[in-house]
């Protein structure tokens, strides 16, 4: 039955495949990848109409239980959490149940932070349905919620057993989420790969089409680079941190707008340009990586909420090691390192793209 | 002025030392175990005003914060986790910051979950200043809280970096209380050290009396079996579960009574004795652990709960594997095994020692 391409991820005993295609919902056999019998799916009111009954004869023979959360980051809240605990509790799982998380990035956040922390850890299956998801949130092992202080400030390391990437779900996906999971895929090229970024200027207007093939080979591609870098350094101490390129802008940009404004990976493209800009990369380059961006209907500079206002919010995003903000910049487009070497000036003009305070 | 003798729990990367002595508490340099310069210690409202200034006095050179969670087991929920997290937040603890638990395991256990929790996990230091939490609790990495539907169900494995135990603070510990640690320094002699068992029944009158040199004997014995098992199996995929010996009983008498009513290690302690009548040991070895326990002014039955009860609690137990309870059972006095191959007439026995419903 197994078909599907399969990529791994190496990480000792916790190795585990990510299958990757086109019609796996519903044919492919989950359940020989969950240990014990019950199973619990987290969805969402969007996503459960959607694809709950085709997940469900993914896993023929198993006792699957299911819960429904509301759909949205303001719903990645510790009340969110609760409502999958309670759920197992309910439905009497032990610690040989698996959680599914059937959705997006929050859904996936939400369910496995719930795995990680119920009896101290059970399995957990992800079966991301947003490109977001698929290429960057589901792939890692990084879960959690977000607190009034900030984004995913609660949460846990807890690798799934699989990933299940089936890219038909991809077609029913809104524009603009398409267009903000783009910005990872392009994040990733940007950070790790010179020839899939140009890869990636050529077969955008096709990607944006959703054409299957290529929009299969960027799943792929951004999976396997993202794999290996979680590899090397699974708890982030140290190469990990590439993955955050335009991330400290970003997160910025969302805290200051108040989460939902700006999807995430709209806040990431326009922190890309602005984190491209702080590493000094040739104009070229930079005109390369924001029309790349726009090609894919992405932001390339930040809200005009104030250079103060940004800069407040970027002290006390999580990336802040010992008092000084740490950025990951660009060698070249396809090569990132994290540094605190930056040059303040420019700092303080990206930052002033942002505009003045109101 | 590292005079006090340590043992190590040998877990690869995840190692850490156990400090063990009287008047560590002021005098021992805790700073140099701390990365960062931030420390949040989580304390309770009766031991902070007794142990939180000279907690401080060993953190010297670091900004310490600090707070007070309510005393009892009835406080060990997500709103105290909360509670930690938000404290954290509030003084925009980063990544290097550690969270120190002084009090017993009620706070260790809050504390140590909510460090595993916070951005991902933060290191954690155990002061325990119970008995129970010396010998027990504290040593392990686990962390959790209780849900409506049983002891524990939410939590993470998270080891401490350092745990400093000051045999002193026993001095102030209610009797009850320290009678409830001496359970879990009986179950240790009566799962892994015949040797141990035999000097504990010899030296109980002058422990039970407080005295310094034979429980700061009985504390390093029973942390150095606890450390040995746990390191054999950190993640207790299965020799780790003999240290749960007596608590599928002890936990179904909890959850029976209410949290509250039955401490803790009073639970344990007629579950050992139910758990050893199950194990099916000759009378005599029977009689030397129920004695044991009654010098140390412990419970040796049930209380009259009801079978039915009982039983129907022991099935919600975490302890359950594919829908069988499993035991742990004494091969003998100071060996013990996990088994579901137990004499079904003889648990309706043991369990009817809780007479009928009421």
């Amino acid at each position: 039955m197994r078909q599907a391409p399969i990529l791994n991820v190496e990480l000792g005993e916790r190795s585990y495949p990510i299958i990757i295609g086109s019609g796996l919902l519903g044919a492919e056999d989950l359940g020989s990848y969950v240990k014990g019998d019950d199973c619990l799916v987290v969805s969402n009111e969007t996503v459960a109409p959607l694809y709950l009954d085709l997940l469900q004869k993914s896993l023929a023979g198993k006792r699957v239980l299911s819960v429904e959360l509301p759909d949205g980051e303001a719903y990645k809240t510790m009340d969110s959490v609760r409502l999958v605990i309670d759920a197992l509790v309910d439905g009497k799982a032990n610690r040989d149940a698996t959680v599914l998380a059937l959705g997006g990035g929050v859904v996936g956040d939400i369910a496995g932070f719930a795995a990680a922390c119920y009896m101290r850890g059970i399995s957990f299956i992800q079966v991301p349905t947003t490109l977001l998801a698929q290429v960057d949130s589901s792939v890692g092992g990084k879960t959690g919620v977000n607190h009034e202080g900030g984004k995913n400030l609660i949460g846990a390391f807890h690798q799934p057993s699989v990933v299940m990437i089936d890219t038909d779900t991809l077609m029913t996906l809104p524009d603009r989420e398409f267009s903000a999971g783009m910005a990872e895929v392009i994040k990733h090229a940007a950070i790790a790969d010179p020839a899939y970024f140009a890869w990636l200027e050529t077969e955008m207007p096709r990607l944006m089409q959703r054409d299957a093939a290529p929009l299969g080979e960027a799943v792929r591609r951004s999976c396997e680079i993202k794999a290996q870098v979680v590899a090397e350094d699974e708890r982030e101490h140290g190469r990990r941190a590439i993955l955050n390129f335009g991330h400290t802008f970003g997160h910025a940009i969302e805290n200051s707008m108040g989460y939902g404004e700006w999807l995430h990976g709209e806040a990431v493209a326009a922190g890309m340009v602005m984190a491209a800009r702080l590493s000094g990369i040739p104009d070229g380059e930079l005109t390369r990586l924001r029309n790349l961006l726009v090609a894919a209907g992405l932001p390339v500079k930040p809200p005009p909420i104030g250079a103060e206002r940004l800069s407040a919010a970027m002290r006390m995003d999580k990336k802040v090691v010992a008092k000084e903000i740490r950025f990951v910049l660009l060698e070249k487009l396809g090569s990132a390192v994290v540094s605190a070497a930056y040059d303040r000036q420019r700092l303080a003009e990206v930052l002033a793209g942002a505009g003045d305070a109101a």
